[in-house]
């Protein structure tokens, strides 16, 4: 018996990190994260999330304080979706493929309190630090994620890492009500940067309201039932996911998250978990023709592709459903929020 | 390509009446409404909703005002969950089972300045009204409502009939931009009143935001997916038909509408309409039994049924599932501005 996030929200403010309390009460046992050998449930994802917050908070990060991450689809990112906002300040995703010269642009414009980065991306972090002057560094509290399954530190003089900040992070039951106190779901919840293909990257500042309007436009429009087994292709810096990080965890859903995208990755991760949905970028839908493709045949139901952008060619198209994929082509920006258009299939286009 | 009317209300008001102009557009060659012979596609739909709102208007309707309705589930009724409050009233549907004095009660307490009646019913509002003091009865204005198919008036000394209203309804651009500016998302839409098991009905005010919510909150609960053929067995007047009335125009479906709930009724309009879900108290589970059923089993889906209030037995949701239908119970209530509660199926437990 499942209460759903929406009817409570009738007054109270929109917000999608209510999807996640949501999903750790009424979803126990399901798997939330699914990463190499690492697991987590919809519980463990709300306990490590508080005390992400909780940590953040015990760092002195203040309402609408700018919390920047540089890092590919791995858990940690996932779960500073919630832990972010749920400590007041606003999440900050950095595009990994931009250089140290763009990263240190959006920097000085952003004026984030801590980085967040990937250990693999040190020396991109590195060399962007050395592009700002001295009190932007001194003042930007740089935080690395290791693997979840890497040793713990053994000497405090190692620098905080994020698993560190969960570990010491102790949420109690007033702070946790804080977390989910939203004064105003008009108020901040992701600082975007467009891609910068015309210009310099510009930043969007997106809601608790408009993200969670648009996490369930996405479930809506591209009708995702329940418990969606969902593989992280699309970046999730790339405009929140399009807003899925919010809708699978509003669904209960799994979050299979892998560091690469390349196409063994993608097929090894489809018949090891029994992916549902996927979001692909046209590029990605030409990697899916690369490799060494499992015979999907067998499955009930095809995997579900959304593809953004421009539109992909009706050969490409064509190839990919014929490999079993279920291809739906959205159209969205940045400055949107994510998808805005659905290219909702009609019944009579079979014919 | 469908613009979810969900991504421009990020900062607009939150109303479903922004649901039929956007099924208009987007579904224009859809089935809105089908009643016996009578049919009508979105367009249609919202052509007529827009005159009856400017009809409204040029009674002199003002914002708030009650505007209460006496009807099975006829098209008329459906109309009116959207021309309604596109004319900035607020819609009051009455239980077509409660006697004279019950609804002389609710309209003692509501003060209606509309009321329409089926023309069935003619002899219930006619001892209502008798019940009324004068200065109230003077101050209703009453309009029946006939079968959609009866010839127009002839003489103008008949009285206004529904038919008539929307025929002379003549609204202009700028009064259907009006019709859709929605001032405040916790403006009242619709009051309902509770069916006074416990004492006397009580009015439970819901307001556009509530609504709206709600509404996908069922399309996400029950898993809607585009183009449902949603056939009325749960009277509109309950709850608004637990906001399927808006649920069905935000995803283009097709409401299938029927005077009466037999099961001769039920199994011919699934069979003529491809039938798809619909939406029954545990009495009409029962009835469901009693029919003379088809053979659902060359159907590739079953028809989704939600059930709500108590818990239906386990013995009867068996009998009814292996007639073809898949039923999924929620629990909610008129104060609560519908369902709250999904019993979402978990795939453990059908093993």
């Amino acid at each position: 018996m499942d209460n759903l996030a929406l009817c409570e929200a009738n007054n109270a403010p929109l917000t999608p990190i209510t999807f996640l309390k949501r999903a750790s009460e009424c979803y126990p046992n399901r798997t939330s994260i699914i990463y190499g050998e690492t697991r987590f449930t919809w519980p463990q994802t709300y306990d490590r999330c508080c005390r992400l917050a909780a940590s953040l908070l015990s760092l002195n990060i203040a309402k609408n304080d700018i919390v920047s991450v540089l890092a590919p689809n791995i858990p940690a990112i996932y779960e500073m979706h919630f832990a972010v906002p749920m400590g007041g300040a606003v999440l900050n995703p950095i595009n990994t493929r931009l250089d140290a010269k763009s990263i240190a642009a959006i920097f000085r414009h952003a004026q984030p309190k801590i980085l967040f980065v990937d250990r693999n991306l040190e020396t991109l972090a590195r060399a962007t630090l050395h592009l700002l002057p001295d009190e932007e560094q001194r003042n930007l509290l740089v935080i690395f994620i290791d693997e979840p399954d890497r040793p713990k530190r053994i000497s405090s003089n190692d620098p905080l890492d994020y698993e560190e900040l969960i570990r010491r992070g102790e949420p109690s039951s007033s702070s946790v009500a804080r977390m989910f106190r939203i004064q105003n779901e008009h108020d901040p919840i992701s600082l975007n940067y467009t891609s910068g293909t015309t210009s310099e990257p510009k930043g969007v500042v997106v809601s608790h309201r408009g993200v969670y309007l648009n996490a369930l436009s996405v479930i809506m429009g591209w009708e995702i039932g329940t418990f969606p087994v969902y593989l992280w292709t699309l970046p999730m810096f790339h405009c929140n996911g399009w807003n899925l990080t919010w809708s699978v965890a509003a669904r209960g859903g799994t979050n299979v998250c892998i560091r690469h995208v390349s196409a063994p990755e993608i097929y090894k991760n489809i018949e090891l978990h029994g992916v549902t949905h996927m979001c692909c970028v046209p590029t990605v839908l030409n990697i899916l023709l690369q490799g060494n493709p499992l015979d999907m045949s067998q499955r009930s139901t095809p995997v579900q592709v959304l593809t953004g952008g421009s539109s992909p060619p009706a050969a490409l198209v064509e190839k990919v459903q014929r490999l079993g994929f279920q291809v739906l082509h959205v159209y969205g920006l940045t400055e949107a929020t994510g998808a805005v258009l659905f290219c909702e299939w009609h019944d009579e286009w079979s014919r």
